[in-house]
């Protein structure tokens, strides 16, 4: 039995649901290559050794120098704050170990160019976190546009809604404070990236962005709440896009419709085990969209749920993730988003920062 | 018993629906004031006569003129084509007739313009028919915002969407040609209406038209499918606006959301008789979208229907549409949408139009 | 133009909405035999006189048998208490005219025979008015069922629920007392009459009775709240049957599962305008109850809304109703639901009192 | 770190998930008592050492002997089918080892009788892996329930449909024949096991089974597809329990409705991310069903899980229910359902059976 031995670089949400996504995915999908969890660091060595004995890991790293040194971790997941994406990277690259990073990868396009750049030299498997992408309805939708099931594509609106600032007389926290931590830095980037990953490259943008709440207490919130565009698609395709961390009610909204020619989809992560769709074909009265349970007919439905209608769930995104990194390591496989195509999502959210500026549309092959 | 005759000019789709409407309304609203169906009239004198039989009028005119100039027709509702709204409305209001009048108000603004001069000379009561502001839902809506509800509001999305246009195969029609008939002129004007009614007015938009099958056949259709828009209202949410009749598998898409700092709102046409709210108060463990059936203790409810739940339908709008405009003519309140206030929506689509030739923002205030 | 003149016995919830149906049908289905509100009458000659006037009668009737002995009263509605219903049916059809009669068709099954013998006897059109059974969405489900389009049918849910009795602190009122006006005496049957018309007769039922909240303040009440019920068909199918005035959060729950061996349909009044279809073909990746809006491809709808969506609401289905008994008048058609059938509504509902005393199965053809 | 050593009979479909609900366990909920995989055992030694390979374990054991008798393995999970439950859960006790024993507990009562019997004469911790009853959903609801916040309960409806057996042209397989494998005896106990964790004991039943397809080709089915029941509980509240394998559309039908006087729930797992729920209070004209989605406000919600909405599935049910068995080790504490409560659940499935047989009311007691 072929293991490989992951290392994972922070300890907190992210770091704790990625460990146990590698200790689960050997025996939920029995990947060939079975994951063992060899070493995690946190930022000090009291939060690495706490972070190993709570999560199963062989070892704690004193740091994340040394966990990329050990000779026993193969391969490096990247859980730790934006700003630590880079340096982490190119460390990991250079030393010879795949790389599975958090998104949105990067503070920033410079960074996310230089870890492409990284990745590239070393021709090794690299993969940004956007996990909402993996689940089987997601999956189940770029196959159905990928095999012409929608015909020609007219139209495309997507979201990322959720209600966690949307309480004005909330204090502020990290969250109102960077770039990197607004709405566009943090949230919208899952939808962006759905939006390539269903639609292919944005050709333009135009978007605003807003501070719906300045003031939280005497403190002035200094990124923003909601990001509100229209895009046109390479494709010439043209749609919204939207993004608020205000959104009141909304818990999950990371939701998109498709309209084609020939069908037409809808999703909503609220309810990621349904896919809605609708075919324009057979009788009038009989057209409706469907409620479609994801089941073991769709992409990476998890193997030992027998029916449909099981559902999977927020850590099984990241169970698939898990296998598709280890697939790609095992295969040489490029497996979505590469670091290519997180940086594409940075050229988007870049073009969307100069666009509210100017208030005019921004082509993205200008970032 | 008061009672007032009525005159409708047009017997086709409309015609048809506010002759039945202007034969309920006395009945199922009580009004006092009790329209009477005095004289219709078509394009010809026979189609008048079929429908004076058809709709059971008393008399079918020979034109418009003298349907204007019976001296038993003491108010008017115009559901012929648009470009006859400006000189039947004229007529009208010349001869101490008031107005009720189909959208989206003439050809354009200058009819329009001219319309709500022509009202304004006669100080009798007005209105355009955008029937499906109507509903007890949408009153509803208005209500909880009215009332301060929602709390300071967010983020507006509107769309207007429906397939009718949707099959690609499908040969060219009248709908294929004319501004007036095209998504902007004939759909959008709709849910421009309502983001008005439900938010203010729109200080600012910026749009894209798109004619995403441009040949139907080997005919060039020369007016747009898809309106595509972002815009700031006065009040200074930023909102997205669409409108579609190629949006495969949607009927009635007359759809709205409205997020505020206290509660939220959802409403789609294609489920009229439900509001969905959600209200961020009391545990959070209780909190979500629910959805409330219209019903006695909302606006305009059927007043027989004695629970919520028995529901209203597309013709309820237009029997609600006739007590709102017979109160109007009794008591001298303005309802909404007036002349005026349909002159608005008139000046938003001038500024769409604008607004895809110029790829930039436009004011409305500037229309 | 032919024309036919209606009278109505009961001018309160139900006088008043079919008043305003025969008002309409005319211009909305643009039936050949046009109504014509000839005269109304209360239980006294000045509720007579207040609903003629309010309704736009050309006549207030002294009583029934006057209206009954207007010869321009071509056809009856009775829309009186239960206990009427057989003496002004029997004067009706001896006058020789045709009889609209409200559900569930007098106090019981005396009377009901008593009626059905009456309408035999005078080979005039009779109907009940279980008016939910004529949506568009139940008429198109009876015909998917009449072409076979749900294969054999395995399995039948059936509900009425409301909650207007659910509060327990409210005080008895006349709803509380008698069976006629219990849950099964007042609800149930529209349900029962709906598992008939969609399944076909019932052959045996077991059922319960409950009264949950058996005093409200000092008051007995002496009647049932709840219904629960199962049943076996003819067809040897069998079914869970259920209603309730106290299911605290129904409105208008008149509801229905239908499972066949190759489709299976849902069915709930509260969104009135949608029948839910799964179809078993197709890829099993793309199967799913799909949500079709009524529309013009489905039966009676409205003939003026042009496309799918616009909807349909609780006086429409008052209109649909209309137009049949016009039907049945005009071309001697039995429409359902003809007395006869009314009748057997009232032998499952003797059935069920006989069950719920004897705690056993009870064949309908015994009562 | 405390460890347990796990022992797994059966390799299965539930073996597998079992061994990954055992080995994210500890990460997930970080439980103090941190799971260890010591042995699997299959139905041979090649079957044995392959789940063990594959699933990660430390010993593939020779058979269930050999795993119950290795002094590491220090707790058992029973995957194995129903006929051998018996006898291995006797063994695991008297070598002194705790069980989670899969549903529904032995072959039939004598066999559930024993394995009561032989848990109370350990003193040992035991549970039924009745896994969909540990939904943060279904948790949440227990709670409003034991909490009182839905008032006096009137009214209970559940069902677990599923469509696997549908299709009348596949040929027969081993869930064709034998009680345990039929509806009654597979399917129904998960909502009868809802239907008393929810609502407490049943006291009397009356059911009809039913095989719907009798034969597939030429072979003969023999055991039931359906079982319809109405019921009472201890507390006098009636109820309607469904189960069917042939619910054309319903891929994991469990759901329930429970209506109280203050409130009223509705779940279904194929939307087993949230609970429906309506409140008769405050104003009629906002009361609705609101759908709240689970969030970490909910019991068992998975902590790494920040917001609502993330999203909990079939494999997060099973881990939950792994640390529902570790605590009950480390408590003490008994948690749903224990192998008395599993027997109650045998005793109504017997009851049901011999109402069938009867066509008569029957008392759980009795059984």
């Amino acid at each position: 039995m072929a293991q490989i031995g992951i290392g994972v670089v922070g300890g907190g949400y992210m770091g704790k649901a990625h460990s146990a996504a590698f200790a689960a995915v050997g025996t939920v999908f029995e990947t060939s290559l079975k994951p063992k969890l060899v070493a995690i660091c946190g930022s000090t060595p009291e939060s690495s050794a706490r972070y190993a004995e709570a999560f199963g890991y062989q070892k704690a790293a004193a740091d994340w120098q040394a966990l990329i040194a050990d000779p026993e971790v193969e391969a490096v997941v990247i859980a730790s704050p934006q700003a630590t994406h880079r340096e982490i990277a190119e460390a990991a690259f250079a030393a010879g170990k795949p790389v599975l990073c958090e998104k949105p990868m990067g503070l920033g396009l410079e960074d996310a160019q230089a870890m492409v750049a990284a990745a590239k030299a070393s021709g090794l498997a690299n993969m940004v976190a956007y996990n909402y992408i993996r689940t089987p309805a997601t999956q189940f939708v770029r196959k159905l546009i990928a095999e012409g099931e929608l015909g020609q594509i007219t139209w495309f609106r997507g979201e990322h809604t959720e209600d966690f600032h949307g309480d004005p007389t909330a204090p502020a926290t990290w969250r109102s404070h960077g770039e990197a931590n607004g709405c566009l830095g943090d949230l919208a980037p899952h939808i962006l990236n759905a939006a390539r990953a269903l639609m292919g490259p944005i050709a333009e943008i135009n978007a605003v962005l807003k501070t719906v709440y300045p003031m939280r207490g005497d403190v002035k919130v200094t990124n923003d709440d909601i990001m509100t565009a229209m895009c046109r698609f390479d494709s010439g395709v043209e749609g919204h896009l939207f993004a608020s961390r205000v959104a009141t009610g909304r818990k999950m909204g990371y939701a998109y419709e498709i309209t084609g020619t020939k069908a037409a989809v809808r999703f909503d992560q609220e309810d990621q085990n349904a896919v809605w769709l609708y075919r324009a074909e057979g009788p009038e009265a009989e057209r409706g969209f469907r409620k479609i349970l994801t089941g073991p007919e769709h992409p990476d439905y998890l193997p030992f749920c027998q029916g449909p209608g099981h559902g999977t769930g927020y850590q099984d995104q990241i169970i698939i993730e898990a296998k598709d990194f280890v697939t790609a390591i095992e295969t040489g496989e490029a497996i979505w988003p590469t670091f290519e195509e997180g940086l594409e999502v940075q050229r988007v959210v870049a073009a969307i920062r100069a666009s509210d500026k100017t208030r005019s549309w921004q082509r993205v092959s200008d970032f």
